[in-house]
């Protein structure tokens, strides 16, 4: 018998109107349209998404990746035209048999953008946190050092999680700098629920001299949830790329 | 008697929910809001704006300059408070004597932004035109030579105008690349109406192979509205800054 065809989408959305990702019942979510529109093209009665990165309410995606079991849609064009003008899906190919996009993902790299400034930016509006006070970019730079490594997240996630591990392997983390604009670079093998978002909200205010960069370091041994910052806005945030290691 | 003070205004606006720049009775525009957000923060009966460039219904602006009769606010931050979220005053300083910001204007300078690649991007939503057909760029460079230097705009805005003389003179204009976008960037003493979008509606018909280099160049010596091409809609337009003698 022939292997039953795997198909990897790469898709982009912009959060906003979302409750997140996953399907909820009664809530506008990314993965019941993108579900409901290939079952429409692909003339079937459903089809099952398998996804790298949960996104949560309001977060965005550059570069997401799901699978389904099935041949990739005929033409790109006709998945999104059914589409909110929201969600684009960039890629549909024939991945390897068996391929899975969340248990064979190596890592995930999320973007958080930050507009440094005194004055907002309406082109920035729900597309990065506005943050009109100082900013120590030396302090920034050292929280991301400290951040390299395996560390244990559990200051950096809700109480409440469903996570049974706390420990997390941080491949890559730098922030970096375009004019006003500051981009928080982050790649991991996986991460907590609000992770990025709790990380960024606790670095902001060591920029802000409210906190060192020991004490930030420090959290990233283990602590409780509300040793670490504030949980930094969800529209801030975007899943840019997923690994895997056929690429 | 000491003159009477002038401020200078520079202002950047997502065009999307406004009918454009100038008031217009029982519509929202840029300069409504504005006018009423500065007479409020300024405790007085009325604040009347000139302004450097009227944009167009859906036109946005990064460097929009206008200027009123009065001291600066003191504070940016309760202008801006008083805004809509798609209005944002970056700069109010106070102007040399006499200043105007529309008739002291040396040159004006636009940029229109093209997504040419297959597939939408859901974060140029609004932001810019998308074009998904192919793009001969070589032309697109051959059309911005053509533009350099004095021209007959003629046919390139609307018959029914109220422009007397349609002769404009372009200092700079250029196709930059970055990626999948093309941006236009344009720079004369004054447009005309719609003329920008008419100049980029047609460039892209060049640019598709439905008319050459050498015809649009013979546009730009005079013709009629028919002549030319399509008009660009508004959403990939933006006035990107305008200069004066001391800048």
């Amino acid at each position: 018998m022939p292997p039953v065809p795997i198909t990897r989408l790469t898709i982009a959305y912009d959060g906003a109107p979302f409750v997140g990702w996953a399907k909820q019942p009664g809530q506008r979510t990314v993965q019941d349209e993108l579900e409901r529109a290939l079952a429409t093209v692909l003339r079937r009665e459903e089809v099952a998404l398998t996804v790298a990165g949960r996104t949560d309410r309001g977060v965005h995606a550059w570069g997401q990746v799901a699978s389904y079991q099935g041949d990739p849609p005929e033409r790109l064009a006709g998945v999104n035209a059914l589409l909110a003008p929201e969600i684009a899906v960039l890629a549909a190919d024939p991945a390897p048999p068996g391929f899975d996009a969340r248990r064979q993902a190596r890592s995930r790299t999320y973007c958080y953008r930050v507009l440094a400034r005194r004055v907002r930016d309406p082109f920035e509006r729900g597309r990065a946190l506005h943050w009109p006070y100082a900013v120590d970019t030396d302090a920034l730079d050292g929280c991301a050092r400290a951040l390299h490594g395996e560390h244990d997240f559990t200051a950096f996630t809700p109480t409440d999680t469903y996570h049974v591990r706390f420990r997390r392997i941080v491949s890559a983390a730098q922030w970096r700098r375009d004019g006003d604009l500051l981009c928080f670079w982050i790649t991991a093998d996986a991460f907590l629920r609000q992770m990025i978002r709790a990380l960024v909200g606790t670095m902001l205010e060591v920029a802000g001299g409210r906190r060192t960069v020991e004490d930030f370091a420090a959290l990233l041994e283990g602590g409780h949830r509300r040793d670490g910052g504030q949980t930094a806005p969800p529209h801030g945030l975007y899943l840019a790329g997923v690994s895997y290691d056929d690429n």
